[in-house]
């Protein structure tokens, strides 16, 4: 039987809540992940509300295998993450000197630099892993099960680079997908007479209009290509493609 | 004391899950809610599992005042959404004949062409109301405060029209932003002490990176516009803006 780690990915944000942004990094983690051989399993948006936080954290690093997070650890007022995953741990949290060096690291003046409020990027839980930020120096961090990632999309993929060796690589995943011209209430039938021959692998549908015509994307998907590789020949039979 | 209602958003789709698709409605609902009153509070995006579908409504109807859900009501037997909800409320589920007659209203020879798979999307959980769908016509549903609409963003958008109005409208919630070209390292503390002389307001700070500079756009929001305009004055004093 194929395996992969489970991932939960918990986004922090009024900004993503209000609509003036669009999240983006689902999309990232779920490619990265993908590639990786996990699977990206429930995703969360809660508001810089300190009950919401803790909350989902604990909820979600008890549920899946591990849990990411998005957003939260600049150094203004706002920014709540790390005092919330402390708590969710249980655990205590100050500024710690290693993270301090590394944060110096981006001034002119080294610690000498290193204001209140750039301090507070150096706040870390207690026994908390760092991870490596070489775009703007502020380190996230590992706690337990949990990785704590900016939220800011450039930032958030390049700290990826030091959180996937952290997580087992399964099994790969494969998919293809077939375009198939007609309404899906035509080829739902024969669909999913095919989907129930092959009960290992996934089979989505995704309709589309293009033109004020409708068509579908089939997208099938598992661990086994060579039956991947069935299930798309056997469509294509169905649907003379 | 201001009031809103507080909606969730459940999406419902493996395609997001998978990063093959970027999600869009949580800001078009998002958008929608802010203009009409409302807050949306919470988003979870779970997979086309029935488990994890079910605990999610039941978990989000019962902690928020509405639940919005997208995806997974079309003809295919990946679409279980509709019986997901009527397994989270304890009701039956069937074909009903309201719905039969809008769906067939979208084909050429009306009833005659709805073949199983288009009947599937006539299935309502019981005594739910029915959603208008002007697009495609397969209607959503209210199951109580829970409203299931289609996840193809063009639909999803129109079908919020028979959404907004069984939301009640709350007190609208304003908001301005300034921008402020210096790093949110340097801006921090004085944020912080004009959020603290504005309790009632709520102060983000959203750090953006321009050839090579640092800035960050501040929104100040709430309840009451004039001390958003206070708030707003006291930042660009503070800032030389």
């Amino acid at each position: 039987m194929a395996q992969q780690a489970k991932i939960a990915l918990l986004i922090i944000g009024d900004e993503i809540l209000s609509g003036r942004t669009r999240d983006i990094n689902t999309q990232v983690l779920a490619t990265r992940l993908k590639a990786h051989g996990a699977a990206l399993a429930e995703v969360r948006i809660v508001p810089d509300d300190e009950m919401a936080i803790v909350e989902a954290v604990r909820a979600l690093a008890s549920q899946y295998d591990f849990l990411v997070t998005s957003g939260g650890i600049g150094p203004t007022h706002d920014d709540i993450t790390a005092d919330c995953i402390a708590k969710a741990f249980h655990r205590g949290i100050d500024v710690r000197d290693d993270a301090k060096q590394i944060l110096s690291t981006n001034y002119a003046n080294g610690e000498a630099d290193l204001n209140e409020a750039r301090l507070r990027m150096a706040r870390i839980p207690d026994d908390a892993r760092l991870i490596a930020n070489p775009i703007s120096k502020a380190p996230g961090f590992q706690t337990e099960n949990c990785f704590t990632l900016a939220g800011v999309p450039r930032i958030f993929e390049t700290m990826l680079d030091d959180v996937l060796p952290y997580i087992p690589k399964g099994d790969a995943r494969h998919s293809q997908s077939i375009r198939i011209d007609l309404p899906e209430s035509s080829i739902a039938t024969p669909l999913r007479a095919i989907a129930c021959e092959y009960p290992a692998l996934a089979f989505g549908s995704y309709p589309f209009e293009e033109n004020g015509k409708y068509g579908a994307n089939v997208v099938v998907s598992g661990f086994d290509e060579s039956e991947i590789d069935k299930a798309i020949g056997a469509l294509k039979t169905s649907f003379s493609l």
